[in-house]
């Protein structure tokens, strides 16, 4: 590798709650190797939190989660949509944290609809609060992070590893 | 005031897609007066996105957030699940970019559960995704934000305009 700067990729996304996340994480670490790059995801801290109560456990892993962010360049999150119309909150916030250090930012998503057709209702929810319509995949704080150092990928596809990684690789060929 | 330092705060939350988002953050903005504190709310720039087409018109938005969040010191986030079992992401990803900022992160939430509690299923959700058991009322990227330099506050109340008024002047009352 003759370029070491701007190399290393904190793997962001809901993937830490697949069942088979280490599988998932392995294989995303595999492909940024092969496009020069070096990888990092959540779950590769060998955090000792076994004897924690469950919140300084969460804390802990907070914690080890911002140190990786802070040594990586770049950061590629998995935002398809989880546990609503809008990906990973957690996810979210990691996005935020690398956008204020001036990171670059990349996503993708499997969910290739616009963020106002997840919903139900047209101007409005059925709460009554207003609808987002600004032409994006999600949530315009991260839509706006991606625009301005990175870009977001979306493409529609069955939530397979296969797909996950499929969509993925596009993103590094694109670093 | 004697102290003009750690005085400005943005009031973030999903506050911004209530039909009266107006009236509720003139009336946070009010309290923040009150406590000696200048809250800056989303809407609150004069941003002239007429004639812009949706999409940039979002990253206008986007970058006027930023600019907002790069003046103040504080950041009050609205954590009230919203559009599913999690607060709002652009909340998220707000928290995230003060907290790469070393800035001062709390929360209040109108629901006063645990995460975990919010989500059908024990170990795991109906997609098979782990469901995250820490003890927390989030993710834990947004309570580890708190628990570093914050805090949250919850409690199970109604979602009207007085209820969030009532627990964010809590909060004014703990900075």
């Amino acid at each position: 590798m003759s370029n070491q700067q701007n190399r290393s990729i904190y793997l962001a996304g809901p993937d830490v709650f697949w069942p088979n996340a280490v599988e998932l994480g392995a294989a995303k670490k595999a492909l940024c190797l092969r496009y020069g790059f070096s990888g990092h995801f959540p779950l590769d801290t060998e955090l000792d939190i076994e004897g924690l109560q469950p919140f300084p456990a969460g804390i802990a892993i907070y914690q080890a989660n911002i140190n990786i962010m802070d040594c990586c360049d770049i950061i590629i999150a998995n935002m398809t949509p989880f546990r609503g119309p809008s990906m990973d909150v957690g996810t979210a916030f990691e996005m935020g944290y690398m956008a204020a250090q001036q990171k670059i930012i990349w996503g993708y998503s499997l969910d290739g609809q616009l963020y106002s057709n997840r919903i139900e209702g047209t101007a409005t929810d059925q709460d009554g609060y207003t609808i987002e319509s600004f032409d994006m995949a999600d949530n315009l704080m991260m839509i706006g992070a991606t625009e301005n150092s990175g870009g977001v990928l979306t493409e529609s596809l069955p939530q397979t590893l296969e797909n996950h990684l499929r969509v993925f690789e596009k993103v590094l060929q694109q670093l």
